[in-house]
Formats: C-alpha cells, structure tokens, sequence
C-alpha cells in the first residue's frame, strides 16, 4: 500500500530546475550539516559579447533527504535520524514505550481491529515497519527541553544548526566553509542602500519591534530561546527532524496542514502531502488527522519528516471517546499526549485558554465557536460546568512536555470565524488566558507558541499582534492568516495571504496555511502547493517589510535576472520555477524565447526593459554619468546620436 | 469573425447563480435605472422545522446588459447607448469626425492596409459595423467635463445614479423604491457595532483620512468631483457605459487590463476578455492594445463596454511611427488623442511627468524603466534632449481632455520594477510632477487620477500614498498592486494583491489588476478572472478595512449562510460561486452535501460549527442567556443534561 519509489523517481519528482543540495558544518559542533539548495544561474552577457558569471544562489530548504538525489530514501524505513547522537549524549533514558491500543487508531477493541481489518481490507493503514528503537525520554528531574539548555547558557548543536541556517544570504553565504561548499564567491556580507542595482541593496524596513542582527550567531539563537521569544520544536523522539526555529527575529516561517479526515483521503496521500508541502517549502506540517487509523498514518509521517510535526491530541482523544466530547476525561487525553510524545510529535496544540467562563461569551457571535479544538472543549465544560480539564491540569501537561521537549503551541480555541467577531471579548479574554499559561509553562522551561485568529480584518490586524505581546510575554506568535474578508471561498488563500504577510510584518513568527479549499473541502496535493506558495510570498513579504538583513537578495538577483533577459535564472529563483515557465511556455514554448531579449508582453520591436537597458549602455558608453551629461547640456550630443542611427547603443571605443 | 451570439449562450454564459438583475430609478432624474444583481437566498431552517426568510441580497453589478438576460445583446450593433440623451442635453455639437486613416490601424497606407487584407486573410480586424452616428465635442468655448459642471454646482445624472450605486448596502436598501423593485425588506439601515450576529454589525473601521458618510447622497457626489477628490470618467463618446465613480470615499474600484499584442491574441478573444472581465466585477476597463488593427479593436471594445474603457495614447502614437520612439512629434501624438477621443475612451494614461531631468535617475537602477509609455518618453527625451513634449503641451492636451469629458489618469512612467527601487528618487521626482500637473488640469477643470507602483514593500506603501496626497492635492490614487515581493512570478496576482489590499486601505481609490502570468506572458481569459478576483479581494478587504459603511454587509450574509450550512447560499454570495461550489463538489458532489449539517473537513460525526449551533441552543432552550445561567450555576442544569443523554439539543417545550 506504501510505495516505496525508486531513486529515479525521487530524483525527478524532488529536484527543482537547476539546484543541487550542498551542506554547511558547524565550528562548535563540526559535525553538523545544515542543508541549502543552491540555484545555479548562467552568466550575464553584455551586448558586446562577454560574459560575466553570476554566482550560484542559495535558498533556504525544507525538503529534507528527500530533496536531495544523493541520498537514497525508502519510505518504509523513515529518513536518517540526524539528531539521535545529540540526543542521546543528554539526559535521557531509553524505555519500553506504551503499548499500542487499539483505540489509538480508532477501534474499540482489538476484536474490532481485525473484523475492521478484514472487512476494511487494503484501506486499513498498516503499521510502519521501519522503527527499530524504543522511545526516550528525560531522566526523573531532568529536562531535556531547548529552553532549559538555553537558560543554562548551553548552546546545542539545536542551536548552531539554526545559526547557519538562518544566516543565508547574509554573511554566511561568504565563510571560508561556504566557498569551500560552493566554489562560489557568494554575494556581498553586508545590505546597504545606495544604489539599487547592487545586488546587495537592502531597503533598512521597518522593524516595529523585531531586533534582528545582521549576522546570527548560535549565541543569538540561543538568547532568543532563553528568553522565550523564539522555540525549537525538537522532540527528542523525533531526531530526523532539522533544527529550525520560530520567533519574531528570525526569518517567518510556515506551517502546512495536512491530515485525513473521516470523509477522505489515505496514509498515502497524507504522507505524501507532508514530502509535497516541505518540497515547497513548508517549515512545519500538522498532521490533523480525524477518523481511523490516527496512529499509524502519523508514524509513518514522522518517520519520513524532516520538518517539526505539529498535532492537536485533543482531536485523537475525541475519536478514543467516539466522538462524544462529554464523555473526554483527563486520563484519556494524558494517555495521548504520551502516546504521541513517544511517537516523537513536535509540538502539540492544547486548547487550555477555553475556560468556562469564557464560552457563553460567543453566544451572540456571527459563527458562534468555528475551532473544532475549542468547541470540543466548550462542548465539555458544558456538559459537566466544570473548569476546561486542560486548564486545570496544565502543570501535568508542562511535566510531560518537559520530558520529551514537546513545545506548546497553545490553541485559540475562540478565534473567530467570522469578520464580524474578529477581536471580541471571547477572543481577547482567552488571549490573556493563555498569557497565563505562557508563564506556568515557562516556569517549567518548556516552550511555548501562541495560536492566532482567524477571520480578521486588516484594521484590527495590529491589534491582535500588540495584545499578543503584551499578554503572552512576547512568546511567538502563530496565526491562522488572518483572513481579511469572508466573501471569498475558494481563494482563501488570497484572504489570508493579505492578513497573514501584514501580521508577519508586525511580528508574528510563523504563518499557519490556508488552502483554496478552506471552508469548501480536504485540500488535495494541488491545493496544498498553492497554500504554500502563498504563505512563502506572504512570509517573504513581511521579512522584506521588516528589513531582514538577507531577505532582499533573492528579490535582486531574479530581478537582475529578469532585467537582462535570462529567463531561465528568472523561472529557477522564484518560489515556483515550475509553474513560471509553464506561464512563459503557454505563449513562447520555443526554446528561444527562453534567451530572447523581448517577451510576449510587448513583442520583439518593443520592450521597456529594453529601452532601459539601451540608456544605461548610452549612459556608460559615453563614459560619463547621466547626471553629468546632462549637466554639460546634451544637445549636440542628442544630434550626433540621431546622425548615427537613431539607436540608444554604440559601441564605446 | 466577430460572432453573434444567440440570447440563450448570453444567458448562459453570464447570469450567476440564483441571481437577478434589478433595476432602481433616481429622485432627481426618473429615467435613471442603476443596475444591481441581486442574490435570492434560501430561508434559514431552524431544528424545529420552521422557517424564516432571509432577504436577497443586492451586490454592485458591472456587467451591463450582457448580464441582463432580459437584454437581447448583439456584439455587431453594441449596447444601448444609456447616457445618449444626457449627453445631448449639454453644450455638444455633433460633427463629421476625423477620417480614418490606414496608420490608425498600424498600416502604412492605404494600399498596405488592402495589401496586408490580402495576406493576413482573417486575421484583420473588420470594422465595427453598429455605429450610426457622428462624434460629439463640446461647442466652441464650453467645457462639459463633470468636474465643471460640479464646480458650478449642477448635479448631473450620472451623480445620481453614483449615488444610487454606491449606496447598496446602506440606506438605498430601506428606500421604498427598492422594496417596490424587489419585494424585499433589505438589510437594515444603519451599521452597529452591537452582537457581532447581527446581519448589520458593522465594525468601525480605520478610515485614515477617509470620509464616507453613511449615506450617499446625489450633492455628496458632486462636492467630491468638486474638490478633485473623486472622478467619473465618462467621455461624451461613450455613453454605453453605466456611470461610476473613483474616490478614496466610495467604494474602491478595480482595473483590469486588456489588449492584444504584436505577438498574439484576436479582437474576438479582446472583446470576450472584456465582458469577462466586468462579469466577475472589474469596474473600468484599459485596453492595452500594441500591434495592428488598435483602432479596430478598440472600436468594438467600447461599443460593447458599460465601464469606462483607459488608453495609453502613446502606445498607439508608437506604432503610427513604426515603433521609432525618436519619431514621435506632437502632431502625431495629437492626432491619436483626437482620434481616440472621438472613439469615446473615457481616460487617457498619459506620462507627462517623465521629465528629462527625471531619467538619469533611473540608471543605476536596478530594473530602470519597467513602464512602457514611460520608456518610450525617456527615450524620446533623450534622443532629442528635449523636454518630454507631452509636458510641455500639457495645456493643450487639456484643452482636448475637456472638449470630450476625458479624464486625465497621468501616468507612473518611472514607477519601479524592482523591490531595490521601489520609492527611489525617480519615481518620486515624477510623483511631484504628477502633482504640478493635476493643478493644471484642474485649471481647466479636467478630471484627473494619478497612476502610483508597481514593487514596493510593504512598509513603504504608506509613504507612496501619504506623498501622492500631498503632492497632488487629493486627487484620487490609481495604483498596480503595488507587489510586495519580486520573487514569486506566476503568484504576481498574490504579491501584488497584498499590497493593493494595504494602499487601498491607506486610500488608494482603484486598483488596477495583476494576472498571475505578470513578468511572464499575455494572460488569457482563465488568467483574466483570476486577476480581477484577487483584486476584488483585495478591494472589499480595504473597504472593510476603512470602516465603509454596508462593506460589511455581504460578510455578514456570508458567515451567516456559513454558519446555517446553507451551502447554496455561502456559494452564490461569494465572488466566485462557481469555483466555491467545484471545489466543494470535489469531496463531496452529491445533491444532498448541499444541505447537509456538515462538510469534508470534518465529516458527519463532529462539527465545530453544529457544536456551536448547540450551544446556543441550548441556552436559547432555557430561556435565559449562558451568562446568566452561569450566574446561577449551572451544576445541577449539567446533570439533568446529561441524562437526558448528553445531546446539548434540548427542545423548548
């Protein structure tokens, strides 16, 4: 039922146009390989005929082993377990993990299991075969969280790898070890803002409240940790996973759903979703899986990860309880959250902030409770009026996170799902709630990520982000959009994409996905690219917007690239080379066009770009500047000019 | 080769779903009728099984008779002529207009054109068959512009049907005439801020500057062309065209561009991209034609509008002197300015404000010129270093302007094209220009909007709308995107969607569209729509954004539908019901779907939504408010609840 694929397969299926995946090590830790795809571009031609190459360029990648032709993956085995040795030199101990249970993946029994099994048949989703190590955990008293280490100045190799990562494009890309890697110059060290055309011109942004140095050391990263406004979601349990992190000053980062669903869609599909959305460029994937089988298609997700898996347990717990939210208790959801945590999830969505008091507050709402977390939660406090079990177990959870550094990404169970309820009481009073929560998990060093809405509009957008900070300690902040208007199903992904680029800017630290399909239907394969690619422009977006030294120098180089007609370059640097040469193809498919100096825009006897390109070559053939012909007064020149020919162009002698 | 089409395929291809056409009629001026599509909803159904009717819902409505089909259309004749009698009612003088001449049409003379008939077969455009009447201008001395007859305080009845228009969702809605025109009660009248499930909750806004009154009256729309702050574009030559406006204090309007090119696409396929483009809202039209047969195109291009229809004059001006930018004179330009005038364009791009002064400092840009007419006078400045002509005629271009009721749109020329040159010198020195320019225009009472970027990042958005107020005096913003980010070509509608959302809020008046095969090729007819949705995104996002009051009304319809699972009705008032209801018919196409308390996300068992729905029902149940049972602790409630076997629905007795 799970393929495996074949090299070739991997090969064709994985590599962008023109890129090759080259690898960084670490000083403190030597060991370490950070991955990058780097672009290849081809060489600028001057009009008199010589080249001048342009230097390869490297991107940011979140695809993992699977990106890489080099390495042979198998599906059934899982990728390479790059942490584990880190993991191991800490305090932690092996142990005979909880047994499965039926319930775990939705039957009542075991009985149940094999009659489903049977009747079921191919759609039963198999057990993965390729684990062959118990599950860790930290030793009694001891904690093995990143914001411990963090707070004990220790940095971990956690912590480099991220330096490295994040560093691209900035002085990174011209270390000895980068040259050595690429045999590349690299581009220049340090943004500046004279003139535009330098390929390392950086507009300075407007930070409002981020602090992002020019160069990230592993010393930055781990302050940023330390003092809670940054995570690294790095289950000891799940060591394939590449250290990556998320806080404001930091790159913006993004989460990409996935999940079947009692509806729809197979472990197939769904691991093969996670591979699409990380090929993409997904930093994190949840895996919201309802239904059947919730366990195993999840093990087979995570072993093939290389990106932090984010759950919502609650969600499992329900289906161990049929479905009934009432009947939920909180042995239940412990038993999962340990059931998962050994299965090496990342971070865990725990919607503690729905507190009784809170839910009559959306009574009046335009749509009322649209979290599904949060109203599984509303559902139960009202059946029993009691206070949220999540609430008032919150420390035992802090205890069982601390053991496997799960993170909290705490749920916004009362977001709104509606324009109209955008920044209401019932919002904001579960907002402080879990500034609240925030603080008791960090008593505990385990690190925290707050959700955010929902359905709002852009004017309120600020808001949400200052009380977000205000309220949670400047914890990161991770929003679902915000989707800035409700008339629009089907092109979610442009309502959200808005609110979600503005929020980035203002200071959120990671943008959760939406797809076309949001409100419609599951999204499939296709609809999953084009919610990434959104959410990658509206994160590239908002680091522009917010100065981050390097963003910039992917901007200039594809516009360096366009302005002088390689297209190929064009199509290879932007987010989506596939689909911008498809574009260029439906009009000029000739393999020509790909180097000719027009476009289908405006034909081969006129271009803009061209005419610019003619009166800079006017301009520098004349040896002298703009500025300064014009001061000398131009007009015999202007004569000269029209007796030979009337082209901007001439040779300089 | 332009074909007919019969009045089924009409009906078919342009009525949206369970939709209407309704017509209203003015106070001042009877004969008006103000066009609106009007949604009918099916009623909401309570658990109960009764019914309550929700009212339909009125939307804008762009698509003219062609969406009318009740109106027999026929694309060789062209549509009713609307504004015919209240155009002849002013200072006109009809007169036997310029011939036309072969280079119209990009031949070189008349045997050419017959020649290259011959030789291109089909491919030349026949001339428009349906007009039987004269061009008009104004009589010697007299200026029949609508900022001209506001200023002297008459309103006009295209301020009136403005009004009417742009009152949808406000006041309009209770008049008795639409309830005489529809049956319907309407929403209410006036926006709250109260229980955010009221269908009239409307949130205060952030108008930053803006000033919209709740209700649009016939005088407001004259103060507002009065005082340069709005402009209704409306050539005396095209009175098709159904009357709207452009202001920062009316609803933001949406541009999209057409036109074929030297390279590909027919006057057929240019004429369908228009009636395509105002099926899916765009609110003016420019038709960017390059190429032969422009005059041709063009002639069947507006006959057949009822949007205001912009040009780029020099464009054609361009080819009449083979694509030679040096070539170009006054004389020639002139004459193209006549020629189009008499065809009834209603706004004119024209790049005065690239002056030669200006266009050194373009070059150490990064991407130079990107503007076509702006690369075109750069050149020309350059070749005779001389002052762009288009400045230094600039009065008598105005004098024309006035004779035909055209507006100015002055062009951006040296907008950036690259995130590095984004608020540079030179596009700045130009906006300041712009702004000497509109005070000009204003002199002879000419209407005027100014054409803004083009790349930008979003923290240097404001500062392209704070200074264009500044230097041009409130005159209304008319921007390309602007697009955040360079690196994601094939998403370009994306990029530039969150920027034209941002300066639409700020106070841009129209947004004029990207396709997403912007950078890369000519969009087609699939590449149109998706243009002119995103930018409707866009476009509703800022009215909401700014407060307008009733933006939020079609939100507030929506959500409720959403809320009620009324799918039929969330499809058919979004602004795309067709892909809403595909994409939900791709998980789930059967009949029954459409009415089903659930949807594939979370399939039959558990709903976020149907708990919600419980919750308040169960309070409704009661009789007193969650809050106040609360109040009176609800333990007791709890377990009798939960006997009555843990359904939260409860019937009322």
């Amino acid at each position: 039922m799970i393929r495996s694929q074949s090299e070739g397969e991997a090969h064709r299926r994985n590599q962008l146009p023109n890129s090759k995946k080259i690898y960084l090590s670490g000083e403190l830790y030597p060991e370490i390989r950070v991955p990058f795809r780097q672009i290849e571009l081809s060489p600028t031609q001057s009009r008199s005929g010589e080249e001048e190459p342009n230097a390869p360029f490297p991107v940011y990648d979140t695809s993992g082993p699977w990106g890489d032709p080099e390495q042979a993956c198998d599906v059934e085995k899982g990728i390479d377990p790059l942490r584990r040795d880190w993991i191991l030199s800490r305090e932690v101990t092996e142990y005979e993990g909880r047994p499965l249970k039926p319930e775990d993946n939705g039957y009542l029994s075991q009985r149940h299991a094999q009659l489903s099994a049977k009747k079921e048949g191919g759609n039963r989703v198999p057990e993965f075969p390729g684990l062959n190590r118990e599950p860790l955990r930290a030793r009694s008293d001891a904690n093995v969280t990143q914001l411990h280490y963090a707070r004990k100045g220790i940095i971990t190799p956690e912590m480099e790898f991220i330096a490295i990562r994040e560093n691209l494009g900035r002085r990174q890309a011209f270390t000895p070890s980068y040259q050595r890697a690429t045999g590349a110059p690299g581009i220049r060290a340090k943004a500046q803002t004279g003139p535009t055309h330098h390929l390392n011109h950086q507009h300075p942004g407007a930070s409002r409240g981020a602090n992002i140095p020019d160069h990230i050391t592993p010393e930055f990263v781990r302050q940023e940790v330390a003092q809670g406004r940054a995570i690294i979601p790095a289950n000891i349990n799940h060591p394939e996973s590449e250290p990556m992190i998320i806080g404001r000053n930091f790159r913006v980062k993004i989460n990409a759903n996935i999940g079947n669903s009692a509806v729809t869609s197979s472990v197939e599909e769904e691991v093969e979703k996670m591979r699409w959305a990380t090929h993409w460029g997904a930093d994190t994937v949840m895996d919201l899986s309802t239904g059947k089988n919730i366990h195993a298609t999840r093990e087979w997700i995570i072993r093939n990860s290389p990106v932090p898996i984010g759950t919502v347990p609650i969600y499992q717990a329900l289906e161990k309880v049929s479905g009934k939210a009432e009947e939920l208790t909180w042995e239940i959801f412990r038993d999962t959250l340990i059931e998962q945590a050994e299965q090496g999830v990342d971070y865990f969505t725990i919607h503690a902030g729905v507190r009784l008091a809170h839910v009559p507050l959306t009574a009046q709402r335009a749509c009322g409770i649209v979290s599904r977390g949060g109203s599984i939660m509303a559902k139960w406090c009202i059946a029993h009026h009691q206070e949220n079990f999540l609430y008032t177990h919150f420390e035992e959870i802090c205890e069982i996170m601390k053991a496997y550094d799960i993170s909290f990404s705490l749920g916004d169970g009362l977001r709104p799902g509606a324009i109209a309820d955008a920044n209401d009481e019932a919002q904001l009073a579960e907002l402080e709630t879990l500034g609240e929560l925030t603080q008791i998990a960090w008593k505990h060093d385990v690190q925290v990520m707050i959700e955010g809405p929902g359905h709002v509009p852009m004017h309120l957008i600020q808001e949400n982000m200052d009380l977000q900070l205000e309220y949670c300690g400047k914890a990161p902040f991770y929003t679902l959009g915000p989707l800035t208007t409700d008339v629009a199903p089907g092109y979610d992904h442009i309502t959200s994409g808005i609110g979600a680029a503005m929020i980035g800017w203002y200071g959120c630290a990671m943008l959760c996905y939406v797809t076309p399909k949001e409100h419609l239907g599951l999204p499939n394969k296709e609809d999953v690219k084009e919610g990434v690619i959104a959410y990658k422009v509206a994160a590239h977006a908002a680091d522009l917007a917010k100065g981050h030294p390097g963003a910039q120098a992917r901007d200039n180089a594809l516009s360096k690239a366009r302005f002088e007609f390689r297209w190929r370059d064009q199509f290879n640097l932007s987010l989506d080379p596939e689909t911008a040469q498809a574009y260029h193809d439906e009009t000029l498919p000739q393999e020509g066009a790909k180097t000719a100096h027009f476009c289908s825009m405006c034909g081969p006897h006129f271009c803009s770009m061209k005419i610019t390109e003619e009166v800079r070559e006017f301009a520098a053939a004349r040896g002298l500047t703009e500025q300064e012909a014009l001061k000398q007064g131009m007009n015999e020149k202007s004569q000269e000019f029209r007796e030979q020919g009337s082209q901007l162009y001439t040779k300089a002698d």
